[in-house]
């Protein structure tokens, strides 16, 4: 197995891990599980016989050697199939040592590289591309090196992003979906995928609230796209003869969202034709809630000027600081003006799963669509997101166009399972297995307490740090979501006076932090600006590896990189 | 491993297999090759120290019981790890069982069951979700039953879609992205993912001509969505102020693409606010060419109704003929009017890697912009799709909004290798890795002699039938891609006269054979009318896999079926 390949990475002691151990003894530190286990077994069996036996002999059985073997080597090639059980094992055992390490404190969460470094070409790893193939000796060093240089995103210390974690389940159905290597425009050649994509529909429209999960929907490559799809979907409700006539054919029309919605909304106005300049942003509350009067002022400001205002996006947890718009408020003012109501509940939509925390969705079951990112919050595998349409029919009539070579109605079953036709996608990839095998595991019980716990350790953060000297929070409050947004103030700028000075020198500090963190690879939290406010740390928790442990070295690594700043 | 969990469906016989074989022996025809290796080592090793072994001690080595087993007790758990790896090791064992199945020609491609017969559950096979967690016995069975009751794309039989085929490589380079399970948007959290990306891109540039490979370029989620792009980014090169503005800021623009092209051109008129009917068809000649003198007269005519004419798609393999049109004469008539060339070579770009066949894209270098998806001819797992753009900067420039929690401009790293901003995605699933690898270890050559070899494939289809009895070509000549179109005859049909009977009665003959072929699960190949033509077969050849022996399988399969149709 992995012993059998000396190559020029291989071997060296592995920069992620920060236990350092003797030279020496790093053969022996490859963690080669798959070796493990078979070696255990048959050390069991050995010991069984004799229980003199010889512990090198592990060493002499026949291994297969790659650096001869070629990827025409493999199956389909004639007695391929022993060279592709060998080489995919031997992947698997490059993963599953990535996977424990992955949840390994000991274990940094990346070796940061510049681009440059990288592209100049780590020792044994060169990412060009050439003429000639490479030995499969070669690729698994590929494949060893490419995780190397990466981030562990499944790490109990990794909170950059909103997906964060490595579901073990998930895992195993992504595993899955790419071996049956099939795509769901059909029935045809993906019958349980697109039945197990039917059924999970359902089952969050069940839970959004719409009577009998009834409505449509379909997996999308990301939250961007699902809200794209809402407002596609919406001006086909409203204008349906834009679909043949163009923008043209339709009078001004005009969308709203919060000016702290995620900004997919504002792509989605641009690449639709409607334009960015006629999507009107909504005043919020400190909190970053939408103000509901400021909404209504704005649609009667828009009639005023001779717009036509179709569209409203209220944020189910906004990307930064995790706010819930008052969906209740804004669908009475969407039925008073007749507008669509879209919920981006990328982020925050897995809270409908916690009994305890859906009540911040209260309302949502007035939506026209929502959109549902499972791989965000509930922490499914990238990508994992779901736009859903309260009322059948109007997702398909935007966007069917009945090719002929594909959505053959003179086939042999119902090809009302054919759902391919409602997307602007022809090939879709297969997002929906991983989801339905992790719900099929942990049960819609499961998810609720994985949601439950993050905001339990979001509020320990929380409550450990609003009134902790040092530290000052962006709003106040407890927040909504798992985001708690603040700033670590480094004791040099404590006793500042409030001005131009300090707010200059507090804006350097979170990148300043955030570079020392990814260069000492100990953990990653994300910063940005918002409106007016300089630079601050935006702690999100997702991931399901996460202890108060995890958030106490969180705290403790600001303050140790960032006292001096 | 396999045999420790007794469940519902996993001890009986597969009826994927073709094989009958008595039942008494299925426990040992599990294939169970995880098994068998780790039984064949401590066999081995046994013998060496004992030659007479009892064979019957692998049964008793101490086994996972999965029925107690929950995802709970996986990873991060406490002691997590060691049923994590058991269970991912189980996985494994039934995805390369199945790999090793997918390519054995006694198994069968399908086994074929209706959409009520699913959604009632098959014997111990459920769809529905509920409340309560399933023990990992079930999640186990669950994940056989999903690849029992699916299609295996990868059979050597499998012809029915424009991708097909399992490349071990490119299975490998998917198992491993789902294990990084990281996003493209940002250099931070996808370093080595983002470099093989930009490499890649530049590398397909150059293969398309572009000069230095210069220029831009994105992986997208599929053919459709890259179409989309360069309507868009078209749009944004002539009228920037579309952006922000709406449609309306411009005039009536007008788009071009051949009535053969994929319908993708005409989902984007739609959703970006052209409108479908300012999307004007051109006619083709009777190999499915666009007519280079009707685009040009199509032109004029718009011009003179008031329209501006913008953009023009010629496809490089249409998706039914596999027709090549004239790229050199329409890019003549682009340059003369001032039009974006998009050349859709979602399907036909592949043939850029042959020496022998990259001809057909002749002026393919004078495009604007370029799809190419590699996980049609290439071979590439879903979904790997491209959109390549000549000129610098437009990309970006069309859809970047500079989102600020994300693109921070003050990290410590050259932020301009962080490229989602030039995505209409956000999050963005890594579809390069699984690309790249495959590149490394077949060699740019090694993509020339698997397309080769699949246009040999269909000539010797081509030449097979062109004068059999009771076949028909649809069109005239050698094919221009691996794209064969015909009719089979049933001897009922082939002595009638022409006329509507016999068109309504030759209309059934391919959904009847198809329809019979997917019951008995041998075979698949994809059937539709084109313009005035009746229901013919189309087959394509992508799968590695296939031999001179599986097209004449097909062919005999389909005489068998159809005879007495």
């Amino acid at each position: 197995m992995a012993a059998s390949a000396p190559s020029s990475s291989g071997g060296e002691p592995d920069p992620n891990s920060t236990n350092l151990r003797p030279p020496g003894t790093r053969f022996l530190q490859k963690n080669n599980n798959l070796e493990e286990k078979i070696t255990s077994f048959k050390e069991r069996s050995s010991k069984d016989l004799l229980d003199n036996s010889d512990r090198d002999s592990r060493f002499r059985r026949t291994e297969t050697d790659f650096s001869n073997l070629f990827a025409r080597d493999l199956l389909p090639a004639k007695n391929g199939e022993e060279p592709t059980m060998q080489f995919l094992l031997e992947v698997v055992d490059i993963l599953t040592n990535y996977v424990r390490k992955t949840f390994d404190r000991s274990t940094k969460v990346l070796d940061f590289h510049h681009p440059h470094q990288l592209l100049e070409g780590m020792e044994g790893f060169n990412l060009e591309l050439s003429d000639q193939p490479e030995s499969l000796e070669q690729i698994l060093v590929d494949c060893r090196d490419t995780l190397k240089y990466g981030v562990r995103t499944g790490h109990p210390r990794f909170f950059n992003q909103l997906s964060t974690g490595l579901d073990i389940i998930g895992l195993a159905g992504e595993w899955l979906t790419s071996t049956a290597n099939t795509n769901m425009f059909t029935y045809e050649i993906a019958p349980v995928f697109v039945l197990m994509e039917q059924l999970t529909l359902k089952k969050m429209r069940e839970i959004i609230g719409w009577p009998d999960g009834e409505g449509d929907g379909i997996f999308s490559p990301g939250g961007a796209i699902s809200n794209m799809y809402s407002v596609m979907t919406a001006r086909y409700k409203f204008f349906p003869e834009v679909k043949t006539k163009g923008m043209t054919a339709a009078p001004r029309l005009v969308l709203f969202t919060s000016e702290h919605s995620h900004y997919s909304i504002k792509k989605a106005s641009a690449a639709l034709g409607f334009g960015t300049e006629n999507l009107i942003l909504l005043s919020t509350d400190e909190r970053g809630r939408v103000i509901p009067a400021d909404l209504e002022a704005k649609v009667i400001d828009a009639k005023a000027r001779g717009c036509v205002p179709m569209f409203v996006n209220a944020t189910a947890g906004s990307t930064v600081y995790g706010a819930f718009d008052p969906i209740h408020e804004i669908a009475d003012i969407c039925e008073k003006y007749n507008m669509w109501l879209h919920v981006d509940g990328a982020w925050g939509g897995g809270l409908l799963m916690s009994r305890k925390h859906r009540h911040k969705l209260s309302g949502v079951e007035r939506a026209n669509s929502v959109t549902w990112n499972p791989h965000k919050m509930m922490g499914v595998p990238l990508q994992c997101s779901a736009i859903l349409v309260r009322e059948r029919g109007v997702l398909s009539g935007c966007n069917s166009m009945c090719a002929g070579y594909l959505f053959q109605p003179d086939k042999q079953y119902d090809v009302s399972y054919d759902t391919g036709d409602k997307a602007i996608q022809c090939g879709r990839h297969v997002d929906i297995f991983k989801f339905w095998l992790m719900w099929k595991a942990k049960g819609t019980i499961g998810f609720e307490h994985h949601i439950d716990k993050c905001l339990d350790l979001s509020h320990y953060l929380y409550t450990k740090i609003r009134d902790r000297e040092g530290y000052q929070m962006v709003f106040e409050g407890e927040p909504q979501h798992t985001n708690v947004c603040f700033w670590y103030l480094p004791p040099g700028i404590r006793d500042m006076p409030d001005g131009q000075e300090r707010r200059d020198r507090l804006h350097k500090v979170a990148p300043k932090i955030k570079a020392l963190m990814m260069e000492s690879g100990t953990t990653m939290v994300g910063y940005q600006p918002q409106g007016d406010k300089v630079n601050f740390f935006r702690m999100v928790i997702s991931n399901p590896a996460a202890t108060r442990s995890d958030i106490d070295f969180l705290t403790d690594e600001i303050e140790r990189l960032g006292h001096d700043l």
